[in-house]
């Protein structure tokens, strides 16, 4: 950015395509926008690349490795099953590259130029571009930062080494740990410990910071921790952190957990403890826009920064790091630059975890509902009462809805179970359209089903529900 | 029923122990009602034994089945796998039972009097009950007839024959069909059809009563008939049948189609053509209630029949045979009977079919909404497009919205997909709240999931999803 430069003239310039930006770039030239995409990688971003998608690849590898081993009792007999990690890199490289030229393709259809550089603010409406060896200047009249984020490391990680994982590098290995020691609360830890002890690893998952418990409502909560067990995932909890020490052979993590100290040996470590925005290379000092006290980008309901002309979306900003959130306020952008009233809320995003089987939520946990004052009543139902899951041999889990005992709204839906992500979906809508028990409740559900769990737990809400033991027995009457 | 009978008093007696006479049960129980359950069998009915519950079991090992041969793909390697029907048994035979005793159990501890026994109306408000070689009468406050369906025969069919299968006996099997000709057009022919399929057999389907396609919405229907015709299942439409003949080694179905004489040898035929009610040895001639024209026990709201102490319910009454109609029209008849208000409705049933992928609906087709007059709007997402049903290598399949131009309210729901059964229920409670497209639209969809087919649809609607490329191709801009 010296004296004599030239200027381009740009639209709408994005900076980074993953989910919040891609999907940003397609709204806005759906609404007639000319749009530059700026990405230093390929389009789909840490989402697509090292994060949500190959998770997922490795989550439904470990649950049908598993489920593999139990074909035997539907009749089905093979022989015995191996996982190989160098195979399943394969699987998860087709997948990411489908759904990367996807992406790719969708971007091109809509007539977005992508430029692939790393983008940085000049000043307030203008933009260079570092491109190999050469430099562009750009003038936009809006821009969206949407540069994501990176996985916060714990501050007791003094260096790095290959048998330490980080949320991404996890993904890279080539052979299943002996013994790995997971370090987290998140669902991404929760995803990792389930994932390699399904595929035959040994784990610890020590909570981070000390923390004793989960984030899940109660009953969650209590299921997990018994499937964890059943499972033989060693969990410690309430735990600090002393040091953790490397070799060649093995990880040594030594804690502090309830007045001793305890030295856990594993082959790797993995951590999952947070993530902190990209914003180290986006030239932000050289524009107004402001920055909260946690170094995230402050923004209003249409995800406008403080200068009006440019916009931030997804990780960069307070909330959850979930691609969903990005997606939704890169939508939310660019209708709001097309003139259209648009917002967005961080209201009702559901918590999921791909664990086995895995977790789904919305609104509040009765803990939560208690604390904001309801006159709360719960209503349960365990998966093992539920014929689908009889079926299937999945009867782990549990069903849980939070009411309001004063209006009947349900104010949390609460599930782990096979199936609990399509699951949720019914949640979200419910607690969006503000739904009562009677809503639930009244509606028919298919039979056999495990959305009759949802049905099972309304009816709980009034101590009605069908395949629910009374909680007193009742003489059975005479027949003479 | 002789001079000098001894009568036995009784509250309410519910004849028939399946999803629909049980829940009548136990919520009548529940609300304080002294309750006598008759059951010639065990309590389950025939959805647990012959029918829901035995044919997902099937469904279920099918679909495993062929999952099982696409493990390698996601690193995991198992020797070839075998089927075994006779194992099979053992599994249906394990959840059936396991189920059973849960309702046994469930009956117990609720405090009903389960007789088992054959019952029959000798009056308005007595009943008699066979049970072995003792004959016993009642006279009951009110009662409750539940007493179920049985599968019509084809007309056509003059003979039974080990190789001809009902809806009941297929699952009694113990090896596999060769070639499996399947007559019928419903849910069940295209379970048995797709399942034994993906088992190994041959199958020709051949659609019931001259008729010429499915009745799902045509975006369904194009989708299945390119699965079906992928999987190797050969469809035979608009024809007559001629013949059935049956020997020791197979059977000879012959039909005119399309002015042609085709003749389909296999080696089973099964049927599914439709239920008629279970009404001949319940003395109803004995009583004042009345059936309508096809047979049908007649009921209201409340599920009274003409007599106004005799309620009945499920497949005995108009509509589908369907456990979920029957488990709610019970607990409807028990809360009248208690005084409660509660009614039944048939509408909003969803559709549900356990093909691979499953089929699930609710709601208007598009080609039903055009005919009830609205301005009809539809949006449609091809699974293809679908990351999460990359990840899972399932993309077959389509998810279509049904909407009311004029007012945005979603009329209907369709979707044939890996988790549809979990995924229409998002869809039975919007119908039920009278959902706008905005209410499917604005709440956020966990990423990936395959949940997300019905945000893309329902922004489809509106000519706005992400995943699906614009009609028309812009030029993209130039970079220079």
């Amino acid at each position: 950015m010296v004296v004599g430069e030239i200027l381009e003239e740009r639209e709408l310039i994005i900076i980074g395509g993953g989910p919040g930006g891609y999907s940003a770039a397609i709204r806005a030239a759906q609404l007639g926008m000319e749009v530059t995409l700026v990405e230093k990688g390929k389009p789909g971003g840490i989402c697509l690349h090292h994060g949500c998608i190959p998770s997922k690849v490795l989550t439904q590898a470990a649950s049908k490795f598993k489920d593999a081993k139990n074909l035997e009792e539907f009749g089905i007999s093979v022989g015995e099953a191996e996982f190989s990690f160098e195979r399943w890199q394969n699987k998860k490289k087709n997948v990411v590259d489908g759904l990367s030229k996807g992406v790719e393709g969708l971007l091109k259809a809509n007539g977005v130029e992508v430029i692939q550089g790393t983008a940085s603010f000049t000043s307030n409406d203008k933009i260079g571009i570092e491109q190999d060896e050469k430099f562009e200047a750009f003038r936009f009249e809006n821009a969206i930062i949407a540069t994501g984020s990176t996985p916060l490391v714990p501050e007791f990680l003094k260096e790095l080494h290959e048998r330490i994982l980080s949320p991404y590098s996890v993904f890279q290995l080539e052979e299943l740990p002996e013994h790995l020691v997971v370090y987290g609360s998140d669902y991404i830890s929760l995803e990792i410990a389930t994932s390699f002890r399904m595929l035959g690893s040994n784990v610890t998952l020590v909570l981070d910071d000390k923390k004793d418990t989960f984030e899940f409502d109660n009953a969650i909560t209590k299921e997990l921790t018994r499937v964890l067990k059943k499972n033989k995932i060693k969990l410690i909890k309430g735990s600090e952190v002393k040091e953790l020490k490397t070799n060649e052979n093995g990880v040594q993590l030594t804690v502090h957990s309830s007045g001793e100290t305890i030295t856990i040996e594993g082959s790797h470590f993995f951590y999952s403890v947070g993530h902190r925005p990209n914003l180290e290379n986006v030239g932000i000092q050289f524009s107004d826009v402001t920055l909260n006290e946690e170094g995230f980008i402050e923004i209003n309901n249409q995800c406008q920064t403080s200068v009006p002309s440019i916009f931030a979306i997804g990780d960069i900003t307070a909330g959850p790091a979930f691609a969903n959130k990005a997606a939704k306020q890169g939508k939310t952008a660019a209708e709001c630059l097309a003139g259209i009233p648009s917002e967005h809320s961080l209201a009702l995003i559901p918590t999921v975890v791909h664990t086995a089987p895995p977790i789904a939520a919305v609104g509040l946990t009765e803990e939560e509902a208690a604390e904001e004052g309801y006159h709360v009543k719960t209503g349960q139902f365990s998966m093992a009462g539920n014929g689908f899951a009889s079926i299937i041999g999945k009867k782990d889990g549990v069903m849980k809805l939070v009411s309001d005992a004063e209006t009947d709204r349900v104010l949390g839906f609460h599930v782990m179970s096979e199936g609990a992500i399509e699951l949720i979906d019914k949640g979200v809508l419910a607690m969006e359209m503000v739904a009562r028990d009677e809503d639930i409740m009244y509606p028919y559900y298919p039979h056999p089903s495990l959305n009759e769990g949802w049905l099972e737990a309304s009816e709980a809400l009034k101590e009605k529900a069908i395949h629910i033991p009374p909680a007193k027995k009742k003489k059975p009457v005479s027949t003479n």
